[in-house]
């Protein structure tokens, strides 16, 4: 019998439809192999495998009833535990809402029941998603399938860890400066961080309001793809969200790239680790291979080291009240980094937020000429766990921008940089561009083998 | 021969068509008239006679030739210093910029110009536009044609006390807590503040950047609309600007009133003045009388004393630069305000965010069952120069708010209150319903005689 936990999405849903699997058996495999790999990942931290195979059980009733709800209908996946769940705790990673069980869903959270999704738990993360390592006090380290001495990069570190072992076949994760594309460029898979205010917030913890992203990680471009489109949708509850009729990141998919002008910010490429630039360049080579256009632009405020504390004086603003009644619950990065986010004043902050808006100018004017940028997803490969306290800002150097751009970026496998370890190439698009973006990623992802490349755990 | 100086924009642009006058005549009225009164009222900072007489006389050639610009055509208005003016001097009523002669006009000053308007000059405020009564150490305190040992509100007091007094017909006025409400309701005159991203930013010196709104100052609601119908437009280089096709504030002027709602916040009129409460009492009667139904509304956050600092902090961060390099050259009450702003922190500033977008929704929710708002402009009436200190603040206490909201709001005489001096009736409508606002302040104008009430200078 075939490994059912290794399918796509794509796949395991014509195979649905084709009788030749039920959900039940789809979740059962991923529950068996969770059994197995979560001794040494740690990619969960509430599992809810009673839950799972009842929601798969109606999955079958209503495909078996011709009741079809679309492409995650009895996929079995798994929600990070910033999201809230009603009737199961949603910790965020943290000790202060360790007992925390919410009564309403995050919206998030309601559009993948409605299509049908077979949650499987909830995934570990960053404490409070603040953090790229996922080395979570309170709940343990999360580690990386292709190398269990090392972190699966973060905040979403569990979503990657699972996608990539098999665990699930697909999970939401949250990025405010990485989140989505850092787990999933070290641990090997797709991470998709959507256009800014495309997918809902209601009901997910805040890290930083004007940055948090929510989207899907998955095995292929295609999954990544679908999913979005169950999760997108405007929000009145949320502030940030947008309208956007018609949307469908699949729509492209499949065809030709001949022609799309991507654009590498060569300055950003420079300092990387030699197996990262080596594994980069071969994919330009594959873009190029496939009729794209590269060519080389120049941003000038990211070359200058674009420096902004949005996001650290905005979780501040979220976390003040805790951080004055129960400092000690936060882990001591956490607590850190929240106390320096303390110190900044509004004006700072305001200066910040002009910064920002012109630096947004200047992508949306070099993207007049060029269709995407390409980047590396992270400038390093993972490394161990407990050597990462000097090294691990690092990997959020080329992902924290596009957080402040809003524009969607996808992170996709590109094989194997330092170590034999898991690299990502970056592609970001301009807002609302994601049919494209998931198009050229797509057709790269056809062109290699990397997706193909499952961890040896 | 009548008074030139008092017809309004409609009256002199109907005799300009009929030949009955010249806007020759019309700017050298209005020069003669600022001759004789500037010595008592000091509201212009700057003014340009022979600049104005020659757009005069380019507007007088036009009419001739048969081409017309619009209402504006031809007519004698003046200009806040706080807009760039090309090849004339634009002080901000600071002494910082004392010697700055912009290269480039305001976007407004542009639409101006285009519009055939003729400038007379730039006019006196509160330094930086960061106060409440006019009283400028640079350039001498403006004062109220109706007393002139009292202010004429602020910031706009030049705007206010020109157009009260006839040194012009109409001016270009800015409104970031207050600024074009205040001295319109101190002088007797109408005040529009346009819904936010309405009328363009560029070339106005910032006082807060989420607040500012530009709009026009003018003796009757016909007037402010058609003003404002020519200073509106998206603007790129504006990035609060907003798009509004077909924009048109005059487009409902004379019809009636029947079945308009309008709201009461009465806590928000317990405490006024006692002359100021029973003008607006009586400004509700005529409003009922006309069919409009008139209401009592209760909107929390502005009962619990909506206490904001985004402009203090947005208007340090402004300042940041020359507060470090040059405090000396600040008035004493402007430069304390500014090293005030310096003491917010990000988390305040960004915790006053979360405030003004929920009070917002609050006014949102209020007015899905009434179509405007009706308070007194200000509490009180104007005071002279030197009684200000304490008491300044409470100038903008109920004009504020509406800042924060991003409403129109316009101000209109409804009589005399305490000292038999001028007070205002405040409207302030959904955003983008100028017409619907122009409309109710038309009809209330139409039914009392305050805007024939000329001062006595």
């Amino acid at each position: 019998m075939r490994n059912l936990t290794l399918l796509t999405i794509a796949e395991a849903g014509r195979m649905l439809r084709a009788k030749e699997v039920r959900s039940v058996e789809l979740a059962e495999a991923c529950i068996a192999r969770a059994d197995a790999v979560e001794p040494l990942l740690n990619a969960f931290i509430t599992r809810t495998p009673e839950l799972a195979l009842e929601a798969a059980r109606a999955a079958d009733s209503e495909l078996a009833a011709g009741l079809d709800r679309g492409p995650l209908h009895g996929i079995p996946i798994a929600i990070k535990d910033l999201c809230a769940t009603r009737g199961v705790r949603t910790t965020a990673g943290s000790a202060i809402l360790a007992d925390w069980v919410p009564g309403d869903d995050a919206m998030v959270v309601t559009k993948l029941r409605e299509a049908g999704a077979v949650p499987l738990g909830k995934l570990n993360l960053h404490e409070f998603a603040y953090g790229v390592t996922s080395n979570n006090p309170h709940y343990g380290p999360v580690r990386n399938p292709f190398d269990t001495r090392c972190h699966p990069g973060g905040s979403s570190g569990g979503s990657g860890a699972a996608v990539a072992a098999g665990e699930c076949f697909a999970a939401i994760g949250t990025d405010t400066g990485g989140s989505i594309r850092i787990p999933a460029a070290l641990c090997g898979i797709v991470g998709l961080m959507p256009t800014y205010g495309l997918v809902s917030r209601t009901g997910v913890t805040p890290l930083s309001w004007s940055l948090d992203h929510v989207g899907p990680l998955a095995r292929t471009v295609e999954d990544a793809a679908r999913f979005l489109n169950e999760i997108a949708g405007f929000d009145p509850a949320d502030p940030g969200s947008a309208r956007c009729p018609g949307f469908d990141a699949a729509a492209e998919l499949g065809r030709d790239i001949r022609g799309i002008r991507v654009g590498v910010p060569r300055s950003q490429v420079e300092g990387v680790q030699p197996g990262v630039a080596a594994a980069f360049e071969a994919a330009l080579g594959v873009l190029r291979h496939l009729g794209a256009l590269v060519v080389d632009v120049e941003i000038p405020l990211l070359d200058a080291g674009l420096r902004l504390n949005i996001l650290q004086a905005e979780a501040a603003a979220y976390h003040a009240r805790w951080l004055r009644e129960c400092p000690e619950k936060y882990g001591e990065d956490v607590r850190a980094l929240l106390l320096w986010g303390m110190t900044f004043t509004a004006v700072d902050y305001i200066n910040d937020l002009r910064v920002r808006r012109e630096f947004t100018a200047q992508v949306r004017r070099v993207m007049e000429a060029v269709d995407l940028i390409a980047m590396p997803t992270c400038p390093a490969v993972t490394c161990p766990i407990d050597s990462t306290a000097d090294g691990a800002y690092r990997y959020g150097a080329l992902t924290g921008p596009w957080d402040h751009t809003g524009q969607p970026v996808i992170s996709v496998p590109c094989g194997f940089g330092d170590d034999g370890l898991p690299t990502g190439l970056s592609l970001a698009a301009r807002p609302f561009e994601e049919a494209l973006l998931c198009r050229v990623a797509h057709a790269y992802e056809r062109a290699t083998p990397w997706h193909d490349q499952h961890p040896p755990i």
